[in-house]
C-alpha cells in the first residue's frame, strides 16, 4: 500500500534531505513539492544530487492539492510554518520541521521567538517529536512538531539521566560543536566556504540560543523542578553532524547504566561500551545517534558525549521516523542506511 | 532467497564501502569478513560507523569458510589480489576490486605494475568489470576485474565517442580532479589532513598513471587502432569524487547525441542537458554518474565532463552492480540511494 | 620616509589582504580605509583578524580626503571601480585591483562586460599591471590596472613560450583550478560552505570567463597574430590558490629552458627543477608563483603547471609589487613573508 | 647584528613554522638545520613552501657545529630531546618545542609520560616558556621549555582569573577544540585527510591528557593550593588553532577586568571587548591570542574563550618570542605578521 505525502519548503536543506530518504522508502510516496521562490522548477534544477528520481515539479503552496495527501511535511522557515500548517486541510496530518511548534507555552515562545505565536490554538495540540520519549503520542497525533537538531542531541545525552535523577540538575555543562547545514541554506557571510573552513567559534553564548527553550521546558519537565543548563553551541568546519560533550555531575557507572537500560531496544540509538565516545564521522547521512560515557579523573565527574546528523536524526530522519509511526509503518522504514564513511 | 558473499580485506575503504551498501541489499548476505592485520576484531572497532550491523567477526583468510560462499569480493591490495584469488575454491566467484586482473595482456601487466604476473592463466580468464559496456560477458564470469577508479570515469566521458568515431583520437586530454579516498586508508605523508586540506596539486604527470594502461588497453581496442590519450590526474582536497574534464575535438552536436543515444536505458549514467556539466558534489555516495556536454566557443573545441564517486561507482558500488549481474538479480538492488548533499 | 597610502573598498577580501600585508610594510602608511556599507566601523569589527592594527576608521568614499595620500589602491567592486577612478583627484596614482581597466580596447571591453566603458579616456592611459612584464611602464604610470588572479596565473606559465615561439599557438588549453576566496566576499549560494566543501565542478565553460579577454588581449600582443586559448577554470574546496595546469605542444627541454632563462632573476617566480610540478599549499598567502614542467609519454606534449596565491602574487601581493615599483621602493617590500604551511 | 640559531627536528612541523617567522626576522641567522631521517635533502625537497629562502642542507644532529651558534630551538619528539638536549655544548642556550622539560617535578614526569626523566638535574634549570608569565626568568635562562599548545591556551584564558581569586577553583571545565597540526606530521590513520574531514571527536577523555600534567603544576602554583580542572580536548577538521571554550564560577564584570587589566600592555595578548568572544580564524598563521568573555544567563556562570595558533603563539611563535627575550631583542621582532584571513 503507498501512502502519498507532500513536502513544503523543498528548496531547503531538510527538504532535500527529506527527499533523499524517501527514495527509497518502501511505502511512501512524494505527490506535492513546494517552493515558492522556486515554484515551476524541477527538484533537479533546485538540487540536481536528485536529478535521477522522478518527482513532481515545484509548486507554490497556494497551487497544492491536498486531497490524496497523508502526511505533510513542513520545512519551511520559523513564522511562516504557524501560518501556512493553521490554513492546512484537517485531512492531512503534519510533520513539521520548523521551530514553530516545539514550545507547548505560548509565554515561552514569545519569550524565545520574540513575538507572539500566530496559531496558540495549533500550538497546544502539537506533539513534541523526540520520537524516543513521545512515542505513544506520535502514534496518534495530527501536528508533531520537530525538534531543534541541538535540542534532540542534548536531550539524547541527558535526558533518561535527569529523569533517573542520575546527575546533579545544578551542574550541567552542555558543550556542542555543530556542522554548519543546520544553519540552512541561508545566503549569510559566516556561512561561506572562505569565513568557515579553518575557523572554528561559538555562537550565541551566553544563554540566548533558541533551542534553550526546549531544553528548559523538556528539561523541567522531566525533572518536576526547573533546570537551567548551561549550553553553548560552536560552529566547526563540517557539513553535517553535531557533538554535544555534556558535562555532569554524578556517578559514572550509574550513567551508563541508566543510558544503557533507555536505549536498550532502541533501533538508532547506540550506546558505545564504557570509556568510548563518538565521532561525528561515524554518523553521517544516517538516523543513528552515538552515545559515550566517559568517567573523569576526578570521581563524580563525567562526561556525555551523543553524536547525530543534523538533518538526519536531528531533522528529516526524525521526520520521517515519526511519519512512519503515525502511518503505523515498521518505525526503521527507509531510515536504515549506514553512514556514509570516509 | 539470500545470496551468501564474503568480503576479503573487508578493513579498506572499498571493504567498508561495500558493507555500508549491502546493509540495505534486500538479498545478499555477509557470512565472512577478511582482514589479516585486523583478524578477531569485530566490524564496529574497525569501522564504528557499522556499529548497528550484526556482521561476522574479522578473520584472516585462511580461517575463512567459502563453502556456503557463492559471491567472494576482493579488496585487497595490488599484488595480493592476485595469489589469493588464484588460491580460492573453484566453487566461488570473485569480483576483484585491486588492479590485478584488469590488463588483459601480460606484457602490459608487466610494463604498468612492474614484474610479471603471478597467475597468467586466470588473467586470461577475467571480464573487464565496466558493467555497461561487458554487460553480457560479467553475467557469466567467474572472475570479473574491477577497473580503476579514474579509468572509469574517463572512459564514461569518452568511450562512445571513440566507438562512434565522433572525436578526434589523437587529440584527447583527461584533466582529472581525484578526492583523497581513492588513495586508500594508506599512511603517507600527503594523505594526512594537514597537507592535503587547502591544497591542490597533480600527481603522476606526464604519462605514468597505471590507469592510463587501462585507458590505452580500452580505447584501443574500441577505435581498432591505438589511442595513447595524455591524462593528469590532481588531488583535491575532498574526501569522495573524481572529475574528469575531458578536452576533445569533434562536433558538439554529434558529441551530445552520441553520449545520450549510448546511456539512454542506463540506470545509474545520466547525460545532463547540453551545455550543463556536473559537480562531484552531486553523486557523493552514489552509484550515479553525471556527464555534460559543453562547447568550447571556438567551433570543435569540446569539453566532456563527468563525475563519479569513486568508492561506489568508482569501486564499491560497480562490484555490487557486477555481482548483481553474476547472480541474477536486478542490477539496481541495493544501489538506488540517493546522492548525500549537501 | 613614510608614504600615505589609501584603500577604497576595504571591507573585501582584496582590500583586508592588502591591509595585511601592508601591515610590515617598512614605509607604507595607511591614512585611508573606505567601505561603503561600513562607514564609521573600526575596521576589527569588519575584520577581527586586523584587530591589532592602528587603522583609520572606514569612511565612505566622499567622505576621504586625498591631499596627502600618493598611492590609492581600489578594490571596489567592477564598473563601481571606472567612475570611482575618474573622479578621484590627478595629485594621486592608481593601483586597481577590480576588473576595469585590463583591456585596452574599449570594444574588447564593452564584448566581455557587456557595456560601454563610462572612462574611455582614463582606459587608454592605464598599464596593465602583470609586474614582470610591464616593469617599467608601471614605474612611471598614474593608473596601473590589477590583472584578473586566473588570467595571471595562466600568463605566468605561458606567456614567455607564446613570445619565444616555443609552443604551438593554436593548440594551448588551460586547466585550471580555483580556490572560492577568488570570488570575493559575496553572499551566493554557491559559496556557501556547505554547497562547496566537498564538491569540485567547472565553472564559466566553453569560453565564456571574462579572463579569456585579457588572455586574448595580451597572448595575441606577445604573438602578433590571434591567439585563443582554451580555457575552464575549476572551483575546488579550498580557499586560496589556483593552479593552472597547461597542456602545450613542443619540445619539453626548450618550453623548460625558456622558462627557467625568462624568469631567473625574478624573485617571486621561481621554476622548480625539471620534471617537479607545484601545489597551491606551498605558495599559500604568499607572492610567491612556482612553475613546473612536465614532458609527457607522448613526444611534444608538455604539461606546464603554475600555482599561486590568488588574493596575494594574483591580487592584493601584485598591487603592493606595483605601488612599490610606483613609489621608488624596493619591489620586494613589504612581500617577503614565506607561505604559510600547513 | 647578527645572531646565528640553529634548529633541531627541522622537518617536523614546528621546525618548518620556524622557519618561517625566522624568514623575515630582521637578525636572527639560520646557520644549522637537523632532520636526522632527511639528512642531506635540501629544505626545499622537504617542505616545497621554503623554496625561495637560502638555508643550510639538513644534517643530523651528530654532524652539527654549534661554535657560532647562540641560540638552538629544537623541535624533537619527546623523550629524544632530553637525551639531545643533555648532550649540547654548555656555549649554547636551548629553546626546546618539545614536552620533556614542561614538568619540573619529576614525579610529575613520570607520572604523565610513563617512565623516569633522563635529565633529571638539567629538568631543574629549565625555565616555563609561557612568555607573558615567565618573562624575567626567559631572559637569563639557558634553557626555556616551550609550553604545550592547549596549555599555553587553557592558561591565557585562566590563569590571572586562578591568581587573582576570581573563579571557583574546584569547578573549572576546559572544553577544547584543537586543530590537526598540533599532532605533527605523524603518520596516524585519525589523521588522514579521508577520516577527519567532515569529523570531529574527543580524545584523551576524563583526564589522560599529558597536558593536564602543565595545569596542574601551573594553576596549583599560582593559586597555592591543588588544582584539578576537568579538561576534554576535540579534534576537528581544520590545520590550525586551538579554541579553548572555559567554563567558571564567579562575577563576569570582575573576571572581564581582571583579563583586561593583566594583558593590557601585552602585544600579542587581547582582550576583546565585554559579550565578545574569539574564533581561530581571526588568529589563524600569526602570534596572537584572543580571548573573549561572557556572562550566562544565570548570574555567575562565565564562559572565557581563547584563540590562539598551535603553530605559532602555541609552538615555534613562542619559541621565537621567548629567544628574542633571551637575546635581549625587541620581543615581537619576527612576529608581528598580522593573521592571514580567509
Amino acid at each position: 500500500m503507498t501512502h502519498n505525502v507532500a513536502i513544503l519548503g523543498a528548496s531547503g536543506y531538510t527538504g532535500a534531505e527529506l527527499v533523499r530518504l524517501i527514495a527509497t522508502h518502501p511505502s511512501l510516496k512524494i505527490v506535492g513539492l513546494s517552493g515558492n521562490s522556486k515554484a515551476g522548477l524541477h527538484m533537479a534544477e533546485v538540487f540536481p544530487h536528485l536529478r535521477h528520481l522522478d518527482l513532481p515539479r515545484l509548486t507554490t503552496i497556494d497551487e497544492m492539492i491536498f486531497d490524496d495527501v497523508e502526511i505533510v511535511f513542513c520545512g519551511l522557515p520559523h513564522a511562516t510554518s504557524q501560518q501556512v500548517i493553521a490554513s492546512l486541510p484537517q485531512s492531512v496530518r503534519v510533520v513539521d520541521m520548523s521551530a514553530d511548534f516545539r514550545l507547548r507555552d505560548p509565554a515561552d515562545y514569545e519569550k524565545w521567538y520574540g513575538k507572539p505565536h500566530a496559531a496558540p490554538e495549533l500550538q497546544k495540540t502539537a506533539v513534541y517529536g523526540l520520537t524516543e520519549f513521545y512515542r505513544d503520542q506520535i502514534k496518534d497525533a495530527r501536528l508533531v512538531a520537530g525538534t531543534g537538531c541541538n535540542a534532540a542531541t542534548g536531550q539524547y545525552a541527558l535526558r533518561p539521566l535527569i529523569a533517573a535523577g542520575a546527575i546533579d540538575l545544578d551542574h550541567i555543562i552542555i558543550d556542542l560543536k555543530a556542522a554548519v547545514s543546520g544553519a540552512g541554506r541561508a545566503l549569510k557571510e559566516n556561512l561561506l566556504h572562505a569565513e568557515l573552513s579553518e575557523g572554528a567559534h561559538a555562537y550565541a553564548v551566553g544563554g540566548t540560543h533558541r533551542h534553550l527553550g526546549e531544553f528548559d521546558q523538556e528539561f523541567s519537565a522531566v525533572a518536576g523542578r526547573p533546570v537551567h543548563v548551561q549550553f553553548t553551541p560552536h560552529l566547526i568546519p563540517a557539513n553535517r553532524g553535531i557533538l554535544a560533550t555534556t558535562y555532569v555531575q554524578g556517578d559514572a557507572s550509574a550513567i551508563y547504566d541508566t543510558l544503557s537500560v533507555a536505549y536498550a531496544d532502541e533501533p538508532f540509538i547506540k550506546v558505545l561500551p564504557m570509556g568510548q565516545h563518538p565521532s561525528i564521522k561515524h554518523i553521517r547521512a544516517s538516523n543513528f545517534c552515538h552515545i559515550g560515557v566517559v568517567a573523569d579523573r576526578v570521581p563524580g565527574r563525567v562526561m556525555v558525549i551523543a553524536a547525530l546528523d543534523n538533518l538526519t536524526k536531528g531533522s528529516s530522519g526524525q521526520a520521517l521516523q515519526n511519519a512512519n509511526l503515525m502511518l503505523g509503518l515498521p518505525e526503521t522504514d527507509g531510515l536504515m542506511q549506514a553512514p556514509v564513511f570516509p
